[in-house]
């Protein structure tokens, strides 16, 4: 290929992202992403599953859509509304379910269907790193909304959408993640989701209910999602990533037709991939709960696990914001600690952390923040890589400082 | 939702396409679309299949791109590799490939690698409409390569690049689909191959070639692919969709690392989905070429009870275009037939159709031109469904006319 016409640079077109490197796997110590247990795949359940929905069902695979039209398949679209009636108070049927491919397609689809270039909209300050992407790329201008150990203060909410609109500035939506929030881990009470309600409805703002983490709640449980309070004034969207499996590509919508009917005409795929949608629809339709109270139990056990090795490994020298549910432990270093600094070193040794700028609006308020997945190492691998990502960082900037003892641990 | 604040259509983006009407089922007689026959899809294959790769390596499913990278499944990967190289001429391996979701994907990934508004890109005269609207979404000019039995004209191509050239315009590419074309069938033969890459390469245009029907190539089979004659000029795209199933989401693209390294970024999607992508790379891993020869043999047969029944009912006052492989029939009737009066008409009879002008880079030049997709309904229904969209022509057209005894058969 030395000699490709397509090396020809002048060929491409304008404002193209750089190049992919070649894939060189994944690191040992892996903090990053949304990956999840992999003791906790139901395989058997999954093979039980696809020989079952195949020889019921498997016919139909010949034709676009299973033939049964672009919502998605009917058995977890009803999966989809099943579980969202028992666990997270929506009424709702199938009729209202779109599945799509992955929740990152609903958030492009729902960015396309609402926001122009120049168009303002509401973020938590701490927000999805894949959302604050995609809403830049579409052009929008991007307000933050403070957040506390309860997320969106809603004082602060009323007044910036109070100066918006003394601008003249409507937002297209407020994006949220109420139930364990993603950098966080955090959850909305139920008085702040009536007030949000109360606020997006005076000021004539839909709000963007994003779901993803909301099947993996520690005991207890959250409060009904924004959807189930009021449904005329929310778009829901949520995934299958978390509770079963990210390499599936299977996440939903939830609205009613207005929305929907605009939405399936900027899904631009043919469908989603009929065998994920298919065997996770079996499956769940049958194990829903079962399934995930075992990986809830799983994942709350390896947090005990990271919050002992990050506290043993840096003691008084960090802040955690102990998540509610969900895979991710979000956490503050001293502020001398500049973590983008760290990821080099740390992958050096084998460790990899998501940088807390990367997670927030103003990347100069999370220099010393990080993400630290749970949901892939195992106990041991939590251990020891927190073990080295205390050596690196003592290493780079001092901190945490370090006795005798804890150095020839 | 009466009173929903996303029915406030000042909230909308500009230029959205029109809202999705409910989906209401296919039609009875349903010639349109890609569809393939149900009775050929493996079903115990599938199960047996998905069996054993979810138990040898169903955990992987807890990470994203099964912690195997953005380029895919390795094993669907390898069987892409394969097959090209038993039956198309290819010598390549699982690393020149990137599946994708579905080859529309690819279709738009490779438009916006090469496309910025304004750009010029050359098809062939009669052409799939979902590339069609994909290269003028991204603002492309098109022009049209004038086609005969045996697709594209060299003598018409070369006059057109020299005329570009002349003009100062450099085609950022020839997007051809050679072996099966849509809509027409043919193939391009051999010399025609050499010829096209020797005025690519004498010009500097690279070649999109599209081999989405390449497996189903009746007996006597098909040159090589352009991707094997000169890989240095081509970027070479496939799909499962017409080999397999519809329902899945699933094609590729196969390319050197200089066009994949920049591919990969524009995929967005978080991977293609997990199932899809194992199960069928473990199934033809070990039966693509029986499935093929299985699949293409009853396809053959159903486009000679599409033939006798086209044949039957429109006589002589229709110009068929007989594939050498596929699931389509293009026809061409009298020029006073407009095929897009009868949409509607053969619709409420249930028969659904795909209308000439929607795979025609000029519109005017096939208004009595139909494509007829014989790949799902059964022989009982391509006789019925023939004969019902006669008799819809002949009552809105005159055409086919008819004796007594045809009338009343």
């Amino acid at each position: 290929m030395s000699a490709s016409v397509l090396q020809d640079t002048t060929l491409l077109a304008r404002d193209l992202p750089a190049p992919a490197p070649r894939f060189s796997g994944l690191p040992r110590y892996n903090f990053i992403g949304g990956h999840n247990d992999p003791t906790q795949i139901p395989i058997e359940g999954l093979v039980a599953a696809a020989a079952s929905v195949l020889r019921r069902e498997g016919s139909s695979l010949a034709m676009y859509n299973l033939a049964q039209g672009p919502q998605g398949y009917p058995g977890l679209r009803a999966v989809v509304a099943d579980k969202l009636g028992r666990h997270r108070g929506v009424k709702t049927t199938a009729d209202d379910v779109l599945i799509v491919t992955g929740s990152g397609q609903a958030i492009n689809m729902i960015t396309r269907l609402l926001v122009d270039p120049g168009d303002t909209v509401l973020l938590e300050e701490f927000c999805y790193a894949g959302s604050i992407t995609r809403f830049r790329a579409a052009g929008a201008k991007i307000v933050s909304m403070p957040v506390d150990d309860d997320g969106i203060r809603m004082d602060a909410l009323e007044k910036i959408l109070a100066d918006l609109k003394a601008k003249g500035v409507r937002p297209k939506f407020i994006y949220t993640i109420p139930t364990i929030q993603n950098p966080s881990g955090s959850i909305l009470p139920l008085a702040r989701r009536h007030q949000l309600l109360a606020l997006a409805k005076k000021y004539g703002v839909p709000i963007f209910e994003d779901e993803c983490y909301a099947d993996l709640v520690w005991a207890g449980g959250a409060p009904p999602a924004l959807y189930a309070l009021d449904p005329s004034q929310v778009i829901h969207i949520g995934s299958f990533s978390k509770t079963l499996a990210p390499a599936l590509r299977l996440g939903y919508v939830v609205s009613g037709w207005d929305v929907l009917s605009r939405l399936i005409p900027l899904k631009n795929d043919s469908g989603t991939g009929a065998l994920d949608q298919m065997i996770v629809g079996e499956f769940l339709s049958n194990h829903f709960d079962q399934h995930v109270s075992g990986l809830t139990a799983v994942l709350h056990g390896k947090l005990a696990t990271m919050i002992e090795a990050v506290e043993r490994e840096f003691g008084t020298h960090v802040e955690m914001f102990k998540p509610q549910g969900g895979i991710f432990l979000w956490l503050k270093l001293p502020d001398a600690v500049d973590v983008t600094k760290l990821v080099k070193p740390a992958a050096a040794v084998g460790v990899a952390f998501n940088p807390g700028p990367e997670w927030a609006i103003d990347a100069a308020t999370t220099k010393s923040y990080m993400r630290l997945c749970f949901g892939s190492a195992t106990k041991q691998d939590i251990n020891d890589g927190v073990k080295l990502l205390a050596r690196v960082c003592y290493e780079h900037t001092g901190i945490p400082p370090r006795s005798d003892n804890v150095i020839n641990r």
